[in-house]
């Protein structure tokens, strides 16, 4: 499938170099810093750089968009594409309709659910890719290309794929931030932040082989009373800290009533 | 050194074969349980199946208690050991004190930093394991056993023991109910739950590389109000994640303050 990739970022790169490996050709590589797309071009052989989003002198039957998702709406209203071709963006939060400014192209959404580094060599066959478009011949095209560089390839509409984001937020985000924390108290009490990472990394394992409520261990789960007023004045100097120790707490109590989990 | 193990659990099966391994001899195992004190002695060859905790007959120098947190203070009481015995419970929650009723005594904390399941094998060599103890000499001891069944040995207090379980309640146990909302909210859209997995890996990955709150994430981090709008509109059935979300949110923002983080 002739491709063209508009952006030269994190994504466009990894996907470029996952589609070339596949043996797709792309043929133009857009992005407005000229280092950026020429860069990009080079790694990807027989992609020409293009300097403006007009598309319709390529032979480019699939566009792909892999850029910020605040610059998303503006560079769709200013992509030029041959009568037919389609084109999808990569984002996880923004819905289709944002495409649909495109004149004569086939819109589409074409999501690899994955965090990028440039730098970092990714395996893209284990990375979800989520697509939706508007005709089933549109997807089924979608569906042909994302097969060919991905295991697990999924159509998710717009609504399910803001649940997903949702899901996301609290699996990666919201950890992220806990983490964090975490680290935060191990350098108050100047305890190596290495510490814990091996049962970080048991927690998660676990949490991906049963459900996470079922495995469920700590002084909320277990109606601890003591441990958790020691843990709150331990956190008396940091209100915010202490405020989501208790929500979670409650959450977790909530979610595990204590009549039904005696020896938790 | 002959060691004496009080328990027959997921720690005490463990840390029992890992001392065994490392070539001390292990000389008896106390449970109530029979079955339980007679399937452990019998994995650890040398060690004797003892059906009441009074050690004074055999020759263990060095007794490591393994039992829940909530025993620990009666199986103490009742623990009846030679003079000069080292014993050392292997609570993270639980303070030395808790041992001063045992007579004849020199007490300690012996904590391994991990979850166990009986069923898995575990690379003991990584797990740390932290040391507390009245007197210099009983803690040199300890940290000769440690030594040889961990590559990792800490002499943590009591008051830092605490901070670090509280850095753990953050890390992990908060960490695996953000997992099991996630697994949730993926269940009620029919997501398939191990779609977020390769995520997951990766934020917890990263956050062991960087500060967790140098590579946050998502919306919040953004101050993408929209998209927080969005997800709070989306949880209003269920108030308490709605409510965790804010909390969260709001924390974030405060580690990140708007102007610092202009395009994060």
């Amino acid at each position: 499938m002739k491709t063209a990739l508009i952006g030269a970022g994190n994504v466009a790169w990894h996907l470029g170099k996952a589609l070339y490996q596949a043996g797709h050709e792309v043929v133009a590589v857009y992005s407005p810093t000229e280092s950026h797309r020429e860069e990009l071009a080079r790694e990807l052989s027989t992609a020409i750089p293009v300097a403006s989003p007009d598309l319709t002198t390529t032979e480019a039957k699939l566009v792909l968009i892999a850029i910020p998702d605040a610059a998303l709406a503006s560079v769709a209203s200013s992509l030029k594409v041959k009568e037919g071709t389609i084109v999808a963006h990569t984002s996880g939060s923004q819905s289709l309709t944002v495409l649909q400014g495109v004149t004569g192209a086939r819109i589409g959404v074409f999501y690899p659910l994955q965090t990028f580094s440039k730098t970092k060599p990714i395996d893209f066959k284990t990375i979800p890719v989520l697509l939706e478009a508007e005709y089933e011949q549109t997807l089924q095209i979608l569906q042909d290309v994302a097969s060919s560089i991905s295991d697990e390839v999924l159509q998710v509409d717009s609504t399910k794929r803001k649940q997903l984001h949702l899901a996301a937020v609290f699996a990666c985000n919201f950890t992220n931030h806990l983490l964090g924390i975490s680290r935060e108290l191990l350098e108050q009490s100047s305890l190596p932040i290495t510490l814990l990472q091996p049962l970080i990394k048991e927690t998660i394992k676990k949490a991906m082989q049963q459900h996470p409520f079922q495995v469920q261990t700590g002084p909320a789960v277990r109606y601890d009373q003591n441990v958790i007023a020691d843990h709150l004045h331990m956190l008396q100097s940091q209100p915010l800290y202490q405020q989501l120790y208790q929500v979670l707490t409650q959450s977790i109590q909530a979610q595990h009533p204590k009549d039904q989990n005696p020896v938790a």
